[in-house]
Protein backbone atom coordinates (compact mmCIF):
# COMPACT_ATOMS: atom_id res chain seq x y z
CA UNK A 1 0.00 0.00 0.00
CA UNK A 2 1.73 3.28 -0.93
CA UNK A 3 -0.07 6.73 0.23
CA UNK A 4 0.13 9.96 -1.60
CA UNK A 5 -1.27 13.42 -0.20
CA UNK A 6 -0.80 16.92 -2.18
CA UNK A 7 0.42 18.44 1.45
CA UNK A 8 3.79 16.86 1.10
CA UNK A 9 4.47 16.82 -3.03
CA UNK A 10 6.77 18.93 -4.46
CA UNK A 11 4.88 21.85 -6.05
CA UNK A 12 6.07 24.17 -9.50
CA UNK A 13 3.99 27.16 -10.61
CA UNK A 14 2.21 26.56 -13.52
CA UNK A 15 -0.65 27.87 -15.25
CA UNK A 16 -1.09 30.45 -12.60
CA UNK A 17 -1.24 27.90 -10.04
CA UNK A 18 0.80 25.43 -7.61
CA UNK A 19 1.22 22.04 -9.76
CA UNK A 20 2.67 18.36 -8.69
CA UNK A 21 3.10 16.33 -11.37
CA UNK A 22 2.86 12.63 -10.47
CA UNK A 23 5.90 11.90 -12.30
CA UNK A 24 7.83 12.82 -9.18
CA UNK A 25 6.90 9.56 -7.18
CA UNK A 26 9.10 7.05 -7.98
CA UNK A 27 7.19 3.32 -6.89
CA UNK A 28 4.13 4.40 -8.94
CA UNK A 29 4.45 1.73 -11.51
CA UNK A 30 2.68 1.82 -14.46
CA UNK A 31 -0.95 3.58 -14.29
CA UNK A 32 -3.05 4.15 -17.37
CA UNK A 33 -3.53 7.46 -16.83
CA UNK A 34 -0.84 11.01 -15.89
CA UNK A 35 -1.69 13.00 -13.11
CA UNK A 36 -1.23 16.01 -11.37
CA UNK A 37 -2.18 17.91 -7.91
CA UNK A 38 -3.35 21.48 -8.66
CA UNK A 39 -3.54 23.93 -6.02
CA UNK A 40 -5.52 26.75 -6.63
CA UNK A 41 -4.98 30.00 -3.78
CA UNK A 42 -8.02 31.66 -2.25
CA UNK A 43 -9.64 33.98 -4.50
CA UNK A 44 -7.55 32.36 -7.30
CA UNK A 45 -8.28 31.65 -10.81
CA UNK A 46 -5.92 29.12 -13.49
CA UNK A 47 -4.75 30.35 -16.89
CA UNK A 48 -7.51 29.47 -19.60
CA UNK A 49 -5.95 25.66 -20.92
CA UNK A 50 -6.69 23.33 -23.60
CA UNK A 51 -5.03 20.48 -24.39
CA UNK A 52 -5.65 16.82 -26.42
CA UNK A 53 -6.01 15.02 -23.33
CA UNK A 54 -9.04 13.81 -21.77
CA UNK A 55 -9.13 15.25 -18.11
CA UNK A 56 -10.78 13.47 -14.89
CA UNK A 57 -10.38 16.11 -12.27
CA UNK A 58 -11.50 15.01 -8.45
CA UNK A 59 -11.73 18.18 -5.97
CA UNK A 60 -10.32 16.88 -3.02
CA UNK A 61 -10.26 19.79 -0.67
CA UNK A 62 -12.71 23.37 -1.34
CA UNK A 63 -15.05 23.90 -3.83
CA UNK A 64 -14.12 24.35 -7.47
CA UNK A 65 -16.05 26.34 -10.08
CA UNK A 66 -14.81 25.51 -13.85
CA UNK A 67 -15.44 27.49 -16.72
CA UNK A 68 -15.50 26.39 -19.95
CA UNK A 69 -16.96 28.91 -23.03
CA UNK A 70 -19.32 30.88 -20.97
CA UNK A 71 -20.51 27.75 -18.70
CA UNK A 72 -19.56 27.66 -15.33
CA UNK A 73 -20.19 24.27 -13.37
CA UNK A 74 -19.65 24.15 -9.36
CA UNK A 75 -18.11 21.13 -7.93
CA UNK A 76 -17.98 20.28 -4.26
CA UNK A 77 -14.93 18.66 -2.78
CA UNK A 78 -15.20 14.53 -3.64
CA UNK A 79 -16.84 15.93 -7.39
CA UNK A 80 -15.46 14.80 -10.12
CA UNK A 81 -15.59 17.07 -13.46
CA UNK A 82 -14.85 15.39 -16.52
CA UNK A 83 -13.81 17.29 -19.73
CA UNK A 84 -13.31 16.46 -23.52
CA UNK A 85 -10.15 16.67 -25.96
CA UNK A 86 -9.69 20.34 -26.76
CA UNK A 87 -12.33 22.01 -24.00
CA UNK A 88 -11.05 25.33 -22.70
CA UNK A 89 -11.38 25.65 -19.05
CA UNK A 90 -10.42 27.70 -16.41
CA UNK A 91 -10.30 26.75 -12.35
CA UNK A 92 -11.84 29.09 -9.91
CA UNK A 93 -11.44 29.46 -6.00
CA UNK A 94 -14.06 31.50 -4.79
CA UNK A 95 -13.11 31.50 -1.02
CA UNK A 96 -11.55 33.54 -0.02
CA UNK A 97 -9.80 31.40 3.18
CA UNK A 98 -9.35 27.69 1.88
CA UNK A 99 -7.26 26.62 -0.96
CA UNK A 100 -8.77 24.43 -3.82
CA UNK A 101 -6.77 21.80 -4.42
CA UNK A 102 -7.83 19.27 -7.48
CA UNK A 103 -6.30 15.45 -8.27
CA UNK A 104 -6.56 15.76 -12.07
CA UNK A 105 -6.19 12.26 -14.05
CA UNK A 106 -5.22 12.91 -17.87
CA UNK A 107 -5.08 10.48 -21.08
CA UNK A 108 -4.88 10.90 -24.76
CA UNK A 109 -7.86 9.19 -26.14
CA UNK A 110 -7.43 6.06 -28.04
CA UNK A 111 -10.51 4.86 -29.48
CA UNK A 112 -9.41 4.84 -33.35
CA UNK A 113 -5.78 5.31 -33.43
CA UNK A 114 -3.26 7.78 -31.19
CA UNK A 115 -5.23 10.55 -31.77
CA UNK A 116 -7.84 12.41 -30.10
CA UNK A 117 -11.42 10.90 -30.39
CA UNK A 118 -14.45 12.89 -32.01
CA UNK A 119 -15.99 12.96 -28.88
CA UNK B 1 -18.19 19.25 -18.80
CA UNK B 2 -19.96 16.57 -17.24
CA UNK B 3 -19.96 16.60 -13.27
CA UNK B 4 -20.52 13.39 -11.12
CA UNK B 5 -20.99 13.39 -7.58
CA UNK B 6 -21.45 10.35 -4.87
CA UNK B 7 -24.40 11.89 -2.91
CA UNK B 8 -26.99 11.38 -5.92
CA UNK B 9 -25.58 8.18 -7.36
CA UNK B 10 -27.35 4.92 -6.86
CA UNK B 11 -25.68 2.28 -4.40
CA UNK B 12 -26.33 -0.94 -4.03
CA UNK B 13 -24.68 -2.82 -1.28
CA UNK B 14 -21.97 -5.46 -1.94
CA UNK B 15 -18.75 -6.25 0.76
CA UNK B 16 -20.68 -5.00 3.49
CA UNK B 17 -20.66 -1.75 2.39
CA UNK B 18 -22.25 0.99 -0.16
CA UNK B 19 -21.23 0.80 -4.10
CA UNK B 20 -21.75 2.87 -6.73
CA UNK B 21 -20.66 1.35 -10.03
CA UNK B 22 -19.84 4.31 -12.42
CA UNK B 23 -21.08 1.83 -15.16
CA UNK B 24 -24.30 4.12 -14.17
CA UNK B 25 -22.84 6.57 -16.03
CA UNK B 26 -23.83 6.54 -19.52
CA UNK B 27 -22.85 9.58 -21.35
CA UNK B 28 -18.90 8.91 -19.56
CA UNK B 29 -17.00 7.52 -22.70
CA UNK B 30 -13.97 5.45 -22.94
CA UNK B 31 -12.57 5.49 -19.78
CA UNK B 32 -8.88 4.04 -19.44
CA UNK B 33 -9.93 2.16 -16.09
CA UNK B 34 -13.42 0.99 -14.37
CA UNK B 35 -14.45 3.64 -11.35
CA UNK B 36 -17.21 3.00 -8.28
CA UNK B 37 -18.17 5.37 -5.11
CA UNK B 38 -17.49 3.35 -2.16
CA UNK B 39 -19.53 4.35 0.78
CA UNK B 40 -18.56 3.27 4.41
CA UNK B 41 -21.42 3.92 7.40
CA UNK B 42 -19.72 5.60 10.64
CA UNK B 43 -18.13 2.92 12.46
CA UNK B 44 -18.22 0.57 9.76
CA UNK B 45 -15.89 -1.72 7.91
CA UNK B 46 -15.47 -3.15 4.41
CA UNK B 47 -15.39 -7.14 3.97
CA UNK B 48 -12.07 -8.29 2.73
CA UNK B 49 -11.34 -7.84 -0.64
CA UNK B 50 -8.89 -9.22 -2.90
CA UNK B 51 -8.63 -9.04 -6.73
CA UNK B 52 -6.82 -9.15 -9.99
CA UNK B 53 -7.00 -5.07 -10.65
CA UNK B 54 -4.49 -2.55 -9.73
CA UNK B 55 -6.67 -0.46 -7.40
CA UNK B 56 -6.11 3.52 -7.07
CA UNK B 57 -8.44 4.68 -3.82
CA UNK B 58 -8.81 8.64 -4.00
CA UNK B 59 -10.61 9.47 -0.31
CA UNK B 60 -13.45 12.10 -1.04
CA UNK B 61 -14.76 12.46 2.46
CA UNK B 62 -13.72 11.59 5.79
CA UNK B 63 -11.03 9.79 6.73
CA UNK B 64 -10.03 6.28 6.32
CA UNK B 65 -7.93 3.28 7.08
CA UNK B 66 -6.67 0.83 4.80
CA UNK B 67 -5.56 -2.49 6.21
CA UNK B 68 -3.61 -5.20 4.36
CA UNK B 69 -2.07 -8.08 6.20
CA UNK B 70 -1.61 -6.06 9.62
CA UNK B 71 -0.34 -2.81 8.41
CA UNK B 72 -2.83 -0.16 8.66
CA UNK B 73 -2.43 3.42 6.91
CA UNK B 74 -4.54 6.20 7.53
CA UNK B 75 -5.50 8.40 4.85
CA UNK B 76 -7.32 11.81 4.95
CA UNK B 77 -9.85 13.34 2.70
CA UNK B 78 -7.97 13.99 -0.52
CA UNK B 79 -5.54 11.38 0.04
CA UNK B 80 -4.87 8.60 -2.52
CA UNK B 81 -3.76 4.77 -2.05
CA UNK B 82 -2.57 2.53 -4.44
CA UNK B 83 -3.33 -1.26 -3.89
CA UNK B 84 -1.17 -3.79 -5.74
CA UNK B 85 -3.34 -6.62 -7.71
CA UNK B 86 -3.72 -9.27 -5.47
CA UNK B 87 -3.26 -7.08 -2.32
CA UNK B 88 -5.87 -8.22 0.38
CA UNK B 89 -7.22 -4.81 2.22
CA UNK B 90 -10.17 -4.22 4.12
CA UNK B 91 -11.66 -0.35 4.23
CA UNK B 92 -12.20 1.05 8.22
CA UNK B 93 -14.67 4.17 8.69
CA UNK B 94 -13.24 5.08 12.26
CA UNK B 95 -15.62 7.94 12.67
CA UNK B 96 -18.36 7.58 15.13
CA UNK B 97 -20.62 10.33 12.93
CA UNK B 98 -19.24 11.16 9.35
CA UNK B 99 -19.53 8.18 6.57
CA UNK B 100 -16.46 7.70 4.51
CA UNK B 101 -16.75 8.27 0.58
CA UNK B 102 -13.98 6.96 -1.15
CA UNK B 103 -13.66 6.73 -5.39
CA UNK B 104 -12.30 3.55 -6.15
CA UNK B 105 -10.35 3.69 -9.61
CA UNK B 106 -9.21 0.48 -10.95
CA UNK B 107 -8.16 -1.54 -13.92
CA UNK B 108 -6.34 -4.82 -15.07
CA UNK B 109 -2.44 -4.30 -15.26
CA UNK B 110 -1.40 -5.00 -18.79
CA UNK B 111 2.45 -4.60 -18.67
CA UNK B 112 3.88 -7.68 -20.69
CA UNK B 113 0.13 -9.12 -21.74
CA UNK B 114 -3.09 -9.83 -20.63
CA UNK B 115 -2.33 -10.76 -16.69
CA UNK B 116 -1.08 -9.20 -13.59
CA UNK B 117 2.06 -7.74 -12.75
CA UNK B 118 4.23 -9.13 -10.62
CA UNK B 119 4.52 -5.95 -8.63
Amino acid sequence: MRRYVSDTAELTEEYGIHIGRWSQYRDLGRLPFDAMWCVIPPGGSSSEDIHPEVEFAVVTRGRAVYESDGTKVEVPTGGVILLDPEQRHTIHNLSAEEPLTILSIYWLPTDSGDGPADA
